[in-house]
């Protein structure tokens, strides 16, 4: 049985960056804690738990030591809140999503009506609005940019992980509600890179496995694209979740995994798949 | 026979304003001239060269007196060679051009990249890429946006009379270049009212009828819109030119006409359809 391993699969320049300065700070904290769970990985959290690394809720929770930030940021209250309760801050945002935070501001400052493509519930796109200090709307899909108001000056910026294509047919529709359209394109391509990459290796195999927490948004959304391609996909959070069956008579497995699954828990699954191999072949 | 004539049929604002200012300045001083032709109507140039606007071709040709510059205006090095000529300047720019000039001109100034999106050879493209102080391209067509380079920032203006939709396609390519895309629509919205009642009223008519200069692109660019409607169209710029059996068997004649085209004109026309009209009834 053949294995083909994508070579987009697992962490993000932003999430490996994040869990780095977790581990780091672990090393030379007493006491540190993260506002909500570093990255949407239960097995990654776990093993920062034991390395010291506390998931808190909210600053208020957070008596002493040090706070990390997660990857896709918090809201500018947040930080103010941290820093007043003279906190140690070890900022883990990811530099992409620290920039749309840094144009959402500059921007609003300017006088443009803020406009961020993204969900409004995801943490980042949170984050982001919040330090815009001028009128700003979140946008989800063409149909929302619709019932934007026409005249004027907008801005745009968009969650990093949105696709090009929808960003660009909101951009189309803000083009005729504006006389000035500044837009800032804050998408990271890794996002489209691990889903391009997926897709075509499920085009070549008859099982695909897509590797990632369950919490993860981005793992469900990879798994789904794969479906699409090959019905014979699963997402599985670890190796131990893998099932015998599933690989009878199959020639090729490709794998895969979210932007926030650490590469042991690929390795685990790779060895799994290579022992079911060995049983069937 | 029923004549059904467009609202929005003849002189846009630019051209009625320019036209008004070159008959007052006719009034004022002796000796005028404009350069290029006022406005592509052969008629109304010649009624303005019988009020004393003679039409010059070049700043050098002209040696005394009062300069207008016609609505789609002109480069900044002939503005400037006017005013050292120590000529008279009656600026008939458009004020849409002219806010176009002046975006090119401040968006040059702060570094970006600027893409003129209209007709390499068209006067009101000359002009305004000319107040460009930096690297300017002129593009036409999504394929050409495609050659641009990749990465840095990106400013974008449009020829006022380029169609929203193909300036929206350049616009999505052109996001896929920069990192930070500005773009200022401006697009005056008369050509597209003029083009989509026109269609709209081919659409209604068995004979249509699209009055304007030979010589002026708008005009014959609603001529060719209409015939996709109403095969049975007919481009001419004066009412002699209208053919009686045209009109056998018609039962509704649509009338539009073109940006430059001059009221007397189309009320020449109206008046020469009636007769035949009543002939046919």
């Amino acid at each position: 049985m053949e294995i083909i391993l994508a070579k987009s699969a697992g962490f993000c320049f932003g999430v490996k960056r994040a869990t780095q300065m977790a581990f780091d700070a672990a090393g030379k904290h007493e006491q540190i804690s993260s506002l909500g769970p570093l990255i949407h990985s239960p097995q990654m959290v776990e093993k920062l738990e034991q390395e010291g690394v506390r998931v808190c809720h909210q600053v208020e929770d957070i008596s002493d030591g040090a706070v990390v930030i997660r990857s896709h940021g918090v809201t500018a209250q947040e930080v103010e809140e941290i820093e007043q309760s003279g906190l140690l801050v070890v900022d883990a945002t990811c530099p992409f999503v620290k920039k749309a935070q840094k144009h959402a501001d500059m921007l609003s400052r300017e006088g443009y009506l803020l406009v961020l493509v993204g969900e409004a519930n995801h943490p980042e796109v949170r984050g982001i609005v919040s330090y815009a200090k001028g009128d700003v709307r979140i946008v989800a899909t063409p149909q929302e940019a619709g019932k934007l108001p026409k005249g004027g000056k907008i801005a745009m910026v968009a969650q990093t992980t949105q696709s090009l294509e929808n960003f660009s047919e909101i951009v189309a529709v803000c083009l005729t509600k504006a006389k000035e359209l500044r837009v800032f394109n804050t998408i990271c391509d890794a996002t489209s890179v691990r889903q391009n990459e997926a897709r075509q290796i499920a085009g070549k195999v008859d099982l695909m496995l897509v590797i990632g927490g369950f919490n993860s948004a981005n793992t469900s959304r990879l798994a789904n694209l794969c479906k699409e391609v090959q019905p014979c996909t699963y997402h599985v959070e670890t190796g131990d979740q893998l099932l015998p069956d599933w690989f009878e008579g199959k020639e090729k497995v490709g794998i895969t995994a979210g932007a926030s699954t650490p590469l042991w828990i690929v390795e685990d699954v790779m060895k799994k798949v290579k022992t079911y191999s060995c049983v069937i072949d």
